[in-house]
């Protein structure tokens, strides 16, 4: 049996969460519901004209894992913090719930801070959000353990951290690694527009090392550059062995080569959507690597989404476990 | 007009807030329901032994500014923060209410760091608190700007602040400059274990320079050494001109020398009592330089404490003036 059902490697970051009225997106520049890239600089002034906020831990890899461990998975994360608070509540709050972290940490001289994102969550529960990677963005192969990689069934890539001059490489040896113990890959596209920067990269990677594709139908749209929903899908169909690509009120679609399946939306009243597409992917594995058919993970990606996006913060609150049984998927 | 209609006085701290069963209380030695003073390896131990948690910036005092501030009083706060991130959270989020708040802050180099509150939420929605004071345990006389203290209506002073070796001293320059102007004084008791360890200084307080009192009922009867609760009203509304104690389900007692009015709780589920007394503190402040007579203070008391205990948290969530015009207070 080796030592971790599912390795994560992605951004670390604590969440900034604050409300606002879509009329604040528009005075401050804020792109609503994607991810954007900021500095030190804007994050500074960018924080000075949100209101009140509250910090949780977030990062889009790390909440997946956040939810395999929640549900007794056996998970650890690599992702880079500093030595600084914030990356001291970004650490306590992943072992706390029971995975391993044990990534590099930079030190208290390093420039930069610990990640964080300013996500502005508007009346319709969609988040906007606005990331300084700080360390996150320095992840380098010397902070990838090749044993760890080795132990695991599964490793969990984020999109998010092809930005980074040294990620390609990292990911390179994480892959090696596992695949060269028989282990799998899995890998989320993240966000259209970092599609849109990254995709050649990603469309070699899908062809040659991904067993498993995580994505929405925004991402999958931008991968394969086309409006043709059916026919994106078919294609990723074609190139990954098992794809789960999420479709808001519309559940989620499983391909699996031929096979399209569906797993319908669990209907809640949406707070907040930050993390649902990460807590899909983390039940989903779950239910991968403990036996269940592709169409149960992905009913249970759909459950676990939806206790996400019924509060504020990425973190599963309810017992999840309790939740599938609810649903009868245990 | 002064240019503040409350300044308050107190402990800054960013609160972290957890989730446990009632057994763990017993388990990691918490006394459930209380505020218990820890060192800084005690919350290093403590923070070891919690779940994941969230932050959110805390408080008592800075709390009930924070209230003000969102009702559109003109308020300012003091308490001691640390160059540090969680220092930058706190200022942060006190400065986005609509509060002043430019008190002296300890150096990058300074022993200790910024205060926080690790709150442990229970099931039944009560907090049990462990408070690592760090450096806002040695705000002192020197942190106290008279010109300030004499520009403000009232100063609320929070009793957790007699703890630390200058406090007496600076919560007497405060009242000095502040009553030297014509400025009330409130205070709040804080806590029955507070009232133990500062129970002379606070009926010295009281007897001398305190015009509004605020306390619940297990305070009350701490104060005045007694089981008799209408007893112990009645003698502090002997004492001071205005008394508001708060006493959970049972709402709020008014008294105004020999006139004792009460104020009804409203229902609402309780989910995070954290900051029950301070927003109702708020509340009650707000409608006093407001005009409001007391009973209807004591209500918008009520009512915002109904908002508080709704959420994890205990920085107001809701428009609490839509919350006083929906029970027709305002």
């Amino acid at each position: 049996m080796k030592k971790y059902q599912v390795v994560g490697i992605g951004n670390a970051m604590v969440d900034v969460l604050t409300r606002a009225e879509d009329g604040f997106l528009a005075e401050a520049g804020i792109e609503k519901g994607i991810m954007q890239l900021i500095d030190m600089e804007r994050a500074v002034a960018l924080y000075g004209q949100i209101g009140p906020a509250r910090e949780i831990s977030g990062g889009s890899a790390a909440n997946t894992i956040a939810g395999i461990a929640q549900l007794g998975g056996r998970t650890a994360y690599v992702g880079k913090v500093k030595d600084d608070q914030l990356g001291a509540i970004f650490a306590h709050d992943l072992r706390a719930q029971g995975a391993d972290y044990v990534t590099g940490l930079a030190p208290k001289d390093a420039d930069g801070e610990t990640g964080r994102c300013i996500v502005v969550v508007t009346p319709d529960g969609e988040r906007s959000m606005n990331t300084y990677l700080g360390v996150t963005e320095f992840l380098e192969p010397s902070d990838i353990d090749p044993n760890m990689m080795a132990d695991a069934e599964w490793i969990y890539l984020e999109g998010y951290r092809f930005d980074g001059p040294d990620s390609h490489a990292a990911f390179a040896k994480a892959i090696n690694a596992c695949k060269g113990r028989g282990g799998k890959v899995a890998l989320t596209l993240s966000d259209p527009f970092c599609v849109e920067r990254h995709r050649d990269a990603f469309r070699m990677m899908i062809r040659e090392d991904v067993d498993l594709l995580f994505c929405n139908r925004a991402e999958m749209l931008s991968m394969y550059q086309t409006d043709d929903f059916d026919a994106a899908l078919k294609q990723a169909g074609e190139e990954v062995e098992l794809v789960a690509c999420t479709d808001s009120e519309h559940g989620a679609h499983i391909i699996s080569g031929r096979v399209r399946r569906h797993a319908p939306a669990v209907a809640t009243q949406i707070v907040d959507a930050t993390g649902a597409g990460d807590l899909f992917a983390g039940a989903f594995l779950w239910g991968l690597v403990n036996g269940y058919d592709a169409e149960t993970c992905g009913r249970m990606g759909c459950v676990a989404a939806s206790e996400i996006i019924s509060h504020i913060g990425a973190r599963p609150e309810a017992d999840l476990k309790a939740l599938f049984a609810k649903h009868q998927l245990i």
